[in-house]
């Protein structure tokens, strides 16, 4: 039977998502509800390693559920990759008494998480926190609901604009390796073809498909490219491949960049915040660990570290069907 | 084997809902791509009885996907209940050749529908179109989730004059007989307390409860009431009873109305929408009728249009724990 | 020739208004700048009686330029409307050696800062911040240009689904006994008739001025009031008024509500915040007092409190015109 | 005594932005209320060289006053440079009957709008429409207001990101060869430094500003850059240059890009088109030509057009100073 828990850290590591406030708060209260202590890390892993952690309790999260960024910080550790930092991180949770690790993060701060606990057998639950939505074991990462709509928001303001000149924009997208912001903002933002990593288009069947669409009546279009993309060697390289090989358009780039990670979490994400913040810490109160919490069919469940972070998420086609035929 | 479809009429009914103009383009696009004639028809089932309808290409729903409404209009028909409203109804598709009809609405445009094909044998698809959430056989129903989010960035705002002046605040939402949008922007709004249809917490335990929460440091609150609600006869009632019975707030009452049903979609409704389109069209084109399309575990199903209309949807029980949690 | 002033308290008043925080932020900051220590009073000037002050620097304001509401909080006080209130307030702020006031507020608050100096000397600047620009001496007052945004935002929706049903709104928005915010967002949301307190339509003129736009063509139609407004005696009874009074709308009926008070301030609101906050504090420094800094043609200029609490704001009646002609 | 105008026609030309299609709608319905004919002409004076107009009454212009963009298109015309385009011009209205012409746009524009009426004498009227608030005769051009809210929220989000990981982020901005958008927004914004091409900073200045901010205990810094700003090459270099001579942030960039030209017009870009399109029209109807209409101390004013292209805009330097006392 496993120890009891009695004091829990939470951890904000990666990349910030909107929604990491969230589930800061959504553990902090749900360890005051069942009379856990909790504790704040500041700076991800690095803030173990230099002992930067404060209690939290209940009130200690006011104000921050629909607050972007993370108040914990996050910051990459080069140390917390060595033995002799995840050493310094155990003994500094040691000294306070902590015995249960909450981290809200990506993959790789889940390997680094699934490490420690293997060396020192130090429970840890992870809270997939990333815009990207790259994660096995769950639907929706935190961040990622919001994202879309902050991009659909910009290619709406694109659209006014494109449709006003006749013009072809190309518009990245954040997603790391992954195409699934691309593939539901293109068909949200009405994209004439949307460009992923999962599939390789080719630049010539771009350039007729763009034509066929420009001869079907449409004065304006839009290309949605994600980042991983590899059709053009990046998106001014594209441009310039389109300008060189299609007459008509008056063709731009627009690359939306960072402010896809922040502003106001989404309803969708606050609730899937709180609802992870309560799953990740009774889960770890009832004797679990090594685990994600994830949201499948609408419920939480429980998806082994190792699997989140080997696990492959895919593209849904039928997406890509959907936004084949839109572009009609 | 059924007759092949081969003009397609589709209509909004009922209250509107954001996502509907995305599925009419979705609906009429998807008609497009397989060289199936497709009508748009004014006013509901009125416009079907009064021949009000008009063909529509491709491009003739370009720039509505980011629209809220319905550029159809919708309207309440007392004559579509008659036998001879329908006969004219139906009279009026025949003379055009119309052999589908793609209905997005609620459960009494379904109703509506399915006693149109049980009369004339009329092949037709649901599409469910409302804030509310209220229907059986799909997770979401089209603008559920814009509502949210309007509701939220509403419920922001409020919190921000509340916690200036130590206020409490009750915010009535939309919602019908159903607290889906209470249960979700209660939690993503910050809510002390969530009022909804399904769980009575009586007028005692409410009192109770937001004077516990006073004395835990709180300086404001907000109580999301459900418009189903019967705690108190009406939320102004509520209100009074609530200021005679507990000290030291400021009571207020905020209704936010019908702001709830407009706006731009979010991605995700958009993205439903179009999804929905597609599958309502092809599921007919393949030779079914009497279905809703909806999304259960992340994909497109049909659900037998007697059980959407009858099912009950319920309340997700984790999401009222998780609310009380979140109050600690 | 003035003592020169070394601690300056800041505090706000009234009915919060979105741009509050980034005064405090300005004149926080104006005063780290030339080297003067700053306060924040916490509950208006309920504080002052309290002592409820703390000591701010640079920092301690980081983050709260977008923020509505306000940190420092706002509070009606009772006691300083006495002598002996304003007695406790001068010997708390004298014990702290606090030499100087500004005043975040409207008319009240600025009523109080007057009576203030006259009794005790003390040198007391007033910034204006009320969402209702019912203020002399500035064309704008803090927070209203952001209020036009989230009323019209508002309407927008309700636009929408009005649209969509051939409804007629009545919308009831704030402005205190003042009709700008009705005028300007009644033009910007293209109403078709707004009633506000400075001009008596009268309740005939309203009837048959609607039943011409709907006459027209107009299938929908929005009617901004203004809450000081007296055409009916309230907004439910002018809705019962036209309902039996003219065919062919489904009339209804929107309160806007407290959410117009909150949210984070327009990019105008926080520049005007950020100016009248430097122009406070370096004005106090300069020897002036008993002054209001406001915006006039595009200037920050001073008025004597004394004319901002007398003056009367005026609705330009050039945009009553452009109401007229624009709901041709 | 001028010939009385019967018929006038409207276009957009230049850059789009956003409250285009408010002006358009009160051009129209001005004509409307003075029972005035109008012409909407399409792509700018391409159109009007090719004759594409058509005639618009008070209901065509129904619902765009909140949508960004121009209906009427717009489009740079190579041939209305020419005698001979202008020529074509000339005679497409004349046969039509148009006697009077209002020009939505910048300074380029209206430069075609008074070699036209220097060599026809057909009167024109001219309304500034650019988000860079870049025209003399004006405080605020059509746009300006709206890119600054959209900038700004774009701003928060990065700064909601940026202060997660402390990081350093140079954000450009538009606004041609001026500051204006960059000034405003970089107060708005909460900038550490404004780089605009009026006032030269120098790199070494700008390294020496930023060391000074990161050692007063600023974790994240946002730098806003104009896009007409010389002091790097282009931001990509300024950022490199950054990197190179100092320690302690990561540095990051991001071009704002296209989508600051789009969106729903802010409710003072509405009110402002709405007056202006009065303005103008009625104007003409007087007699006048050759004048630009502009806001001056809050009152419509005519500016020769002749000033309005050759006058220089300046930078208000009290925002200069307000934003360097606000970086404290």
């Amino acid at each position: 039977m496993p120890k009891s828990i009695e004091k829990i850290a939470v951890l904000t590591s990666g990349g910030d998502s909107p929604g990491m406030n969230a589930a800061v708060r959504a553990v902090v209260r749900t360890c005051a509800f069942h009379n856990v202590e909790c504790y704040g890390v500041y700076q991800g892993y690095e803030g173990l390693i230099e002992g930067d952690f404060k209690k939290m309790d209940a009130r200690s999260v006011k104000g921050i559920i629909n607050k972007g960024g993370t108040i914990l910080k996050s910051a990459r550790s080069k140390e917390f990759r060595t033995k002799e930092g995840r050493q310094k991180a155990y003994d500094n949770l040691s000294e306070e008494g902590i015995d249960g690790l909450v981290v809200i993060g990506g993959d790789g701060s889940f390997t680094g998480a699934l490490i420690f606990n293997q060396e020192f057998g130090f429970p840890v639950m992870g809270i997939p926190g990333t815009i990207d939505n790259d994660i096995f074991g769950t639907s929706h990462t935190l961040g990622f609901d919001t994202a879309l709509n902050t991009v659909v928001d910009a290619i709406d303001k694109i659209r006014d604009t494109a449709s006003s000149h006749n013009r072809l924009f190309f518009i990245e997208v954040m997603g790391r390796d992954v195409g699934h912001i691309a593939l539901n903002v293109g068909i949200a933002g009405g994209a004439e073809e949307i460009l992923i990593p999962e599939e390789d288009l080719g630049l010539d069947r771009l350039v007729e498909s763009l034509n066929k669409s420009r001869k079907s009546g449409k004065s304006s279009s839009i290309v949605v490219v994600a980042e991983g993309d590899k059709i053009g060697k990046n998106i001014f390289e594209l441009k310039d491949y389109v300008d060189e090989n299609m007459e008509g358009y008056d063709v731009r780039v627009s690359v939306l960049g960072h402010m896809q990670r922040g502003g106001a979490p989404s309803c969708f994400d606050r609730v899937l915040a709180s609802r992870m913040g309560v799953k990740a810490v009774e889960a770890m109160l009832n004797g679990q660990s090594n685990y994600m919490v994830g949201l499948l069919d609408n419920k939480m469940e429980l998806t082994p570290l190792d699997n989140a972070i080997k696990g492959k998420t895919k593209i849904n086609l039928e997406l890509l069907r959907v936004s084949d035929i839109m572009s009609t």
